[in-house]
């Protein structure tokens, strides 16, 4: 397929351009700024991360993000171990008894639960839960391990698949019937450590998103309706989405309260023999980290990943003209793959001879691979190597012997370049305001809107009923964990009562 | 509970030990040789592996026996990255035409396949099935990704649960309802790079038995009758339960052939131009061998972990005595902990005050920990510290001095001689028989039975039928691929044809 086109440059213009588009097949036919849903869907499929699947909600996760995955799990087992937090592994089928024991927790969930009743051609004698979420499939062994206040704290994790049969709208990673989370649950003495471990694991949290997928979120606390059925309060990360103006939540950090351990019987021995029932977290971020990341810094030549979570940060291609030395081109090639791997990195060398260098431009740069490496006759000669980033398309020559270091440096900087312009970016999408007029405006132009609330659910409602339309009713996003000073007197935006807090508002995923 | 009984000794003998058994809790109330069923429930609950679920088939693993299935994935994911074999994750939920379209492997499965027919309280348009396996997931999305000769190898796996809702006997990890496991999936362009990759896998496979697990197999060819459903062959390693007469497959490397292609129409465009099939491998190993780990090596005391895939190789127990300085003895374990982890070594001490060392020594015992360390006043005074092996009890002093370098030996030494004798154990259960007399007295006396065999269906149904009773009917287990020399004129145990090869029979899991 197009050996013809070597000469071609992957920055030709106009009609140039169309051609390349034409015989690649690689270019994007929607504009992210332009139709961002179609955008979306495209993006992901031809950055070669999800194929679609023939049951609706349902997704291949391809190698490609699967790596994403991988590199955030290796990072977040390393923190959870450290905080003894242990591995292991409880069963996807939950029984409609342990199901259904928790009053809220089952109105929460029971819309979406998928039930199996069929075995072959029998009937199951009850039908079967899949869990939608392992609260209730958990706790009732919880008093079998459990006794006394040295067998305090409990902390246990898994990395599984969930099920909730939403019929809402679902997107690739962002909101599919099946999805791959972590899921922890803990068990403590105290509600004074139930909180600690909830803000720990919350800034863990803030850390994939901030640190590994450049994404600048929000900690907060969600609002009473918002919050974790069964639960006391939830805490969360949460992203925002500018070309959508729509929030979205990153992660949840839930302390459950003695709900559940009233529940399903979770009581110890403290030290005087009394009996107390212990405090529980649970806590999850998904493979909708992943979907965030694409939103947030892909663009109109594809994916763009952070070098933190790439599955390759570099790529070199060999770049040969006619009449220069092909093969001292590709061993070079492989030498710079060599010395980047050697230093650590994750690179690798397309060397492949049906495709022109043009080709494997747009081909990288949709995957997004965050660094290019071009290496042709003149850059041999000059002991050479010419980077391009992904994220502004710089061109840089690197001299060969300082290869690995620039490299290194290169990426550092890619990553905290993406963390600040998506900064920026959410920052001028964030607006305070004082009114309901304000507020109604703000909305209209898709911000993330701050605002000083009475903290009454009624009033939440009412926001809701308010701003119901073709585009989604607005919501609070969360309460920041960072308080804005309230000066006394300030009113509440919706509502005219007293102000008891600042929140976000917006619309959301 | 029992803070009094610090100064007993584990080795009390008689009405002592009796006791001790009592107050602890912590003895087994069946032998291994005596009641094997009964003593395999009870010592994968004790040793925490496994609680038992509400569901039946279904198993709660706990912390202590998934960090044994995360050591040898680590094995595993490092080998397989060398073949530039990648992680992916397709759906848990299978569509019915996907599912049928390969008749002889939806046989296999169709009266096992779990169905969901209801969300919340709808139900479905149609009913969905829960991957058994995901051939059928898979390939129907192979011929989107291969196109040409240079879209091969596709070499994909993943590590994911599946459901078989069979209704033979559950047993914990060895045969449950729902299970964990890697699959491969790969495609190539000829059959010998399959055929080559095939036996890359088994060789995997054998590893982790051999030397993980250190639990001897024979690798080995299925018959045709006992081949995976709709695949072209089928090899795998098989392991030998002694105390129940019984082989065990430990995992599965299955040469596909064409079969799938065909049937989900799996074409490349080869160098010439021509179109042709692709040839299909698929491949697993399952928490299964977490079982076979606990049946071969587990004892009346309870667990016997090799120290390769033990969650904590070493446990570090303080003996202080009334006139002993109790802190300086705590801060030895401490310290002995922080050399041997330093020194690579996964260890820990048990510095609990309400437990006696008594108790702790049956603790550590029953969940397997390769290597005891205890340290008294003694020890302290002498600057050593007393080691004692798990799996021969066998006591020696190690100066601190070389504390790493000589836990490390013995931790070797306790692998190797497992592994060791174990195989003693296997190999003296395999008995070469001619005759069917010799035959049926062999699986009388349970054995692994190594046979010259004609290679005919029809035999070894007939086998089937003939051996039919209580225990279960022999079967083929596998013709070994190292196959002993047949003498010409060498007859068929079973049909008196004449043999073709030597095959190993036995009842199985």
């Amino acid at each position: 397929m197009a050996t013809n086109e070597a000469k071609k440059k992957p920055n030709a213009k106009g009609s140039k351009k169309k051609e390349v588009k034409k015989e690649t097949g690689l270019g994007l036919s929607f504009k992210k700024d332009e139709n961002f849903g179609e955008w979306y869907s495209q993006v992901v499929v031809s950055a070669e991360m999800i194929e679609y699947y023939d049951i609706s909600g349902c997704y291949i996760i391809r190698p490609w993000a699967w790596k994403i995955w991988k590199l955030m799990k290796e990072f977040f087992e390393k923190e959870i171990d450290k905080m003894e937090i242990e591995d292991c592994s409880f069963p996807l089928f939950v029984s409609p008894a342990a199901l259904q024991r928790e009053t809220d927790h089952i109105e929460g969930f029971a819309p979406e639960v998928a039930w199996v009743t069929k075995s072959g051609e029998s009937d199951l004698e009850i039908p079967i839960a899949i869990r939608p979420t392992s609260e209730t499939v958990m706790y009732p062994y919880f008093p079998k391990w459990i006794r006394g206040h040295r067998d305090l704290p409990l902390k246990l994790n898994q990395w599984n698949n969930v099920v909730r049969w939403e019929f809402s709208n679902p997107t690739p990673f962002i909101r599919s019937r099946e999805f791959h989370w972590q899921e922890g649950h803990t068990a403590f003495a105290s509600k004074e450590e139930a909180d600690v471990e909830v803000l720990a694991i919350l800034e863990l949290y803030r850390r994939i998103y901030e640190e590994y997928l450049a994404i600048p979120v929000v900690k907060g606390k969600k609002s009473e309706m918002e919050k974790f059925a069964g639960g006391l309060y939830t805490t969360s990360v949460e992203a925002f989405i500018p070309n959508t103006g729509r929030g979205i939540q990153g992660a949840t950090s839930h302390c459950l309260g003695q709900n559940f351990a009233n529940m399903f019987d979770i009581k110890f021995e403290d030290e005087k023999g009394n009996k107390r029932m212990v405090w529980q977290n649970s806590w999850g971020y998904s493979t909708r980290t992943i979907g965030v990341m694409v939103m947030v810094h892909g663009d109109d030549k594809g994916l763009v990943v952070p070098p933190k979570v790439a599955s390759s940060q570099v790529v070199v291609v060999p770049v040969p003209y006619k009449d220069a030395d092909t093969q001292a081109i590709l061993d070079a090639c492989s030498d710079a793959v060599k010395t980047l791997t050697e230093a650590g990195l994750r690179a690798k060398a397309d060397l492949r001879d049906n495709y022109s260098p043009g080709w494997k431009y747009s081909h990288w740069e949709m995957k997004g691979v965050p660094l290019r490496i071009e290496i042709g006759p003149k850059d041999l000669a000059n002991n050479q190597v010419r980077a391009v980033r992904r994220d502004n398309f710089k061109k840089v020559d690197i001299p060969m012997a300082s290869l690995a270091e620039q490299v290194k440096d290169m990426l550092d900087d890619i990553q905290k370049s993406l963390f600040d312009s998506a900064k920026e970016k959410r920052d001028a999408c964030i607006e305070k305001v004082a009114t309901w007029d304000q507020f109604i405006e703000a909305l209209g132009k898709k911000k993330m809107i701050l605002a000083p609330w009475c903290d009454e659910e009624e009033v939440e409602k009412d926001v809701k009923t308010r701003t119901k339309g073709e585009m989604g009713a607005a919501k609070t996003l969360c309460s920041p964990l960072d308080q804005p000073d309230i000066p006394s007197g300030t009113l509440c935006f919706a509502s005219g009562k007293p102000a008891k807090k600042w929140s976000y508002w917006g619309r959301s995923y």
